[in-house]
C-alpha cells in the first residue's frame, strides 16, 4: 500500500487503554505533533477511544473518547492498542485478544511482559501484528530496539544495567549521607522518589522485570522473572556503603544478564538482581539520582552504554510514541516489525551456579594466625581469594577479603562458615562484587 | 511470505563490496554465526560475491566468490548490496542501479550518504528497497536507529557527541601530556591512532560527513556535508589546552546538530564540527581515546546518551550485521524498514547566524581601564559577557572572559576588534564553549 497515491491515506486508529501521567502525555504530543507524526507515518494518528475507569474524572479528555471498559475498545475499529494500565489480569486477556484480531499492541507492561511475554508474541505471530514495549524497560533510553535490531548480527555476551530509579536514588543518598536504608527511604518518599508501597522497587520485583525482558532479547531465549534471582536494597546497611567507599567502591543495584559459558562449552543465561559494589570509576557508578543507564557487552561491538531517564510521564511518553510511530507505519507500509527471536531457547543457570565475586569485611578477634584460620575456610570451598587488606588494631573491621570468581553457592558456604569461626567478632559487611580494579 | 512453512526458506543473497578489515570481519561473522543469523532472521543468509580490486590478494576467501567487478554483482541475483569500498563515484552509481533493481543496501560510506543520502533514499523508494547505514556514524554504537524509530515519536532539539576517534585520541592526549598538535599528532601516527594521510580526520571532514547524517536523521531535513560549518583541530595549541584545563573544562572536537527557534518562531538546522571547551564534569569530557559518545536531546525523553567504540572491524562490523539482519528480515517478510523522512525540510542556518559561546582569553597591559576598554568592544558588537576573570601582575593571560550566547559572527567580529586594541597584547587563545558551569 502506497502512500505516495493521490488520495489521502486512511487514518491509523488508536486505542489507549489508560490515561494516567504517560497516557495524559502521550495524548499531549499526539495532539500537539499531528502533523508531524502524519509526516513521519505516511498517515495521520487518530484516537479511536480512551478507556479509564472513571470517565468523570477526566474533564481534560475529550468526553467522546472515553469509555470506562477497556474490552470495548479491543473489539472497536482500532488498529493499534497502546496498553498503560499495567498489571497482569484483566490486562494479558485484552492485549491477547487484540493481537488475535489483528490489531498492533505497544505496551509499558513490564510485569505483563516478563511473565508472558511468550505468549503475547504467539498472538502477535498468528495474526502478523506487532508487539512493541520499549517503555517497559529503562523508560526513554533506547535499549530494546538496538538490542532486538541494531545488535540482531552481533554476539551479546551481558548486559549490566541500573534500571530502577527509586532504589538508584535511595542508595546514592545513602552514599552521600551515611544515613541507614530505613531513615534514607523515609525521605525519598516525603521527596517523592519512593512509591507509597515501595515494595515493588526496593524488594528488587521491578528490576527483575527488566531483567527478564532484557535477558529474552539479548540471548534469544524466553526468560520469565521467575527465572530471575532477585534481592532488594532492604539489606543493605551503612556499614556495606561505608566498607565500599574504604575500597573505592560504590553500592548499585544492577540487573545483571549474563551469557555463562560452561567448561564443556555448553551456554545458559544467568539473570539477576541484587545489590552490587562497582569501582568509583565504572561509568556506572556515576549514575545518579533517578537516571537509569546500561551497559552492554557483546563480541563484535564490544562495550556499549545507554544513559537517560527511566521513568517519568514524558520520558515514557516518548518510547511510547516511537513504538507508535514504527507501528502504524508498519501498518502503512503493509509491513511488520521483527518478531520474538527466542530460537537459542538457552536454559537458565542457577544463582548457586552463576560465578559470582565476594567482598567480605570481618570484625576478627586481635591474634596471630586468624588469617590462616580464614583463608582456610577458603581454600576448603575451592574459593580463591583476590585480595586481602588486614588493618591495624584500633581499626573495627579488621579483616577485608575480595574473592575472585566462584559458583555463588560456594561463596555463600564460605560466609556461612567464615561467620561461624570463633575469632571471627562479627560480619561486618557482605556484598558480591563487578567490574575490576579492586 | 511466511518462514512458518514446511519447504525451506530461500536463502537471502549478499553481494558484499569491499573486502579490507570491516569486510574481512562481515565475512568472519557471516560464516561463524551462519546458524544464530539463519535463526534470527527466518532464512540462510548466503554470499553470492565478493568484489576486491585484486582477487588474488585474498587467499582467505572462497575463490569462487571473488571478482575485480562490482558492477557484474550488481547485476547479479543478490537481493542485498552491502558496500565497504567508501568514497562518492564509482560507489554511487552502483548502489543507484542496485537500489532501483529492488536489491536492498547496507553500506558504511558516511562519505556518499553525507552527500547524497536523497538520491538514494529516493532511489530506494522507487523501488520499495531498503536503505541502512548505522555503521556510517559512531561505528557499533546504534545511534541511527534510535533517531530513526525509538525517538520517531518526539522532537528532537540537538545532537552532540565525539564521532571521530583520532582526533579524540589526539586532544586526549594533548590534555594528559601539554604537548603541542604537531608532535601529538606524530606520536598518534606512530602509533597507528591516525592514518598516513590524517586529513579527513584532523580537518574535521569525517565527523562533518557524520554530522551531516545525524542533522538529517534528528531533524527529518536534508542536510548535506555541504551544509556544515567545518573546523578542524589543527588550530588547537597547547595554550587553548591549558586555557581550558584554567576554567576547569577540556577541548574536545564536537560534531553539534542543533534545532535553532528564532524569535518569530520559524525554526532552522544548525549543524558543525570544530573544537569547543566543555566542563570537566560534563560527560562526554570523561570520553577518551578511540572512543564515541553521542549526546541527545528531545523534548519528551530529555538527556540522553550513546556510548562505544566508533571504529574497528569487528565493532563496525557488528553494526553492519545488525542492518544485513534487518534487511534481511524485510524480505523474508516481505516488509520494508523505514523510509527517509525529510519532510520538515528545515532551512540551514547559516554559522554566522549560529548561536554560540566564546571563551576568550587575552594577555592585556597591566594598566587600568583595560578591562573597560574590552568590555566596550563587546557591547559595541551587543555580546553579553558571562564570566571575566582578571589575573594579578604576574601571570600572562591576564583577561578570561566567557560570553552569554550570541550570534556566531558578532563574537568573531568582537574577537577581530578587540585582537587590534593596543591594551591588547595577545590572543592567548579563543574558542566557543558548550555546557553549562564555567
Amino acid at each position: 500500500m502506497s502512500t505516495h497515491g493521490t488520495e489521502a491515506p486512511r487514518p491509523i486508529r488508536i486505542a489507549l487503554l489508560g490515561c494516567g501521567t504517560v497516557g495524559g502525555e502521550v495524548v499531549r504530543l499526539l495532539t500537539e505533533q499531528a502533523g508531524e507524526l502524519a509526516a513521519r507515518v505516511g498517515a495521520p494518528l487518530e484516537l479511536a477511544g480512551i478507556a479509564v475507569r472513571r470517565p468523570d474524572k477526566h474533564p481534560e479528555l475529550p468526553p467522546q473518547l472515553l469509555t470506562p471498559d477497556p474490552a470495548k475498545l479491543i473489539e472497536s475499529d482500532a488498529d493499534v492498542v497502546v496498553e498503560l494500565i499495567g498489571g497482569i489480569e484483566p490486562v494479558r486477556d485484552w492485549l491477547l485478544a487484540a493481537l488475535h484480531k489483528g490489531k498492533s499492541v505497544v505496551t509499558a507492561n513490564k510485569a505483563l511482559l516478563a511473565e508472558c511475554s511468550g505468549e503475547l508474541s504467539e498472538a502477535a505471530d498468528s495474526s502478523g501484528a506487532d508487539l512493541y514495549f520499549e517503555a517497559a524497560v529503562a523508560g526513554a533510553i533506547p535499549l530494546l530496539r538496538p538490542l532486538r535490531e541494531s545488535l540482531a548480527g552481533d554476539r551479546i555476551t551481558r548486559v549490566m544495567g541500573i534500571v530502577n530509579g527509586t532504589t538508584n536514588y535511595i542508595l546514592s543518598a545513602m552514599d552521600s549521607t551515611g544515613a541507614g536504608y530505613a531513615e534514607t527511604l523515609d525521605e525519598a518518599s516525603r521527596l517523592g522518589y519512593a512509591e507509597a508501597d515501595p515494595t515493588a522497587d526496593v524488594d528488587g520485583y521491578d528490576a527483575a522485570s527488566k531483567a527478564a525482558i532484557l535477558a529474552s532479547l539479548a540471548f534469544h531465549s524466553r526468560v520469565t522473572v521467575a527465572d530471575v534471582h532477585r534481592e532488594g536494597i532492604a539489606g543493605v546497611s551503612s556499614s556495606d556503603i561505608l566498607a565500599a567507599q574504604k575500597i573505592g567502591r560504590v553500592v548499585k543495584l544492577l540487573a545483571i544478564c549474563e551469557r555463562v559459558t560452561a567448561e564443556e562449552g555448553a551456554e545458559s543465561v544467568s539473570a539477576r538482581v541484587h545489590p552490587v559494589m562497582i569501582p568509583r570509576a565504572h561509568q556506572l557508578a556515576g549514575v545518579g539520582g533517578a537516571f537509569n543507564a546500561v551497559y552492554v557487552e557483546a563480541d563484535a561491538a564490544g562495550e556499549l552504554m545507554f544513559y537517560g531517564q527511566g521513568a517519568g510521564g514524558a520520558p515514557t511518553a516518548s518510547a511510547v510514541l516511537g513504538d507508535l510511530v514504527t507501528v502504524a507505519r508498519n501498518r502503512v507500509l503493509a509491513g511488520r516489525g521483527p518478531r520474538e527471536s527466542a530460537h537459542a531457547a538457552l536454559p537458565i543457570r542457577p544463582m548457586g551456579q552463576t560465578p559470582t565475586r565476594y567482598h567480605i569485611s570481618l570484625d576478627v578477634a586481635d591474634r596471630a594466625g586468624v588469617l590462616a584460620q580464614v583463608a582456610q575456610v577458603f581454600a576448603v570451598h575451592d574459593v580463591s581469594i583476590a585480595a586481602v587488606r588486614q588493618r591495624d588494631r584500633l581499626s573495627t573491621a579488621s579483616l577485608v577479603i575480595v574473592t575472585h570468581s566462584a559458583p555463588d553457592s560456594a561463596l555463600q558456604s564460605t560466609v556461612d562458615e567464615i561467620s561461624r569461626l570463633d575469632v571471627v567478632r562479627e560480619v561486618v559487611s557482605v556484598m558480591r562484587v563487578e567490574g575490576e580494579d579492586s
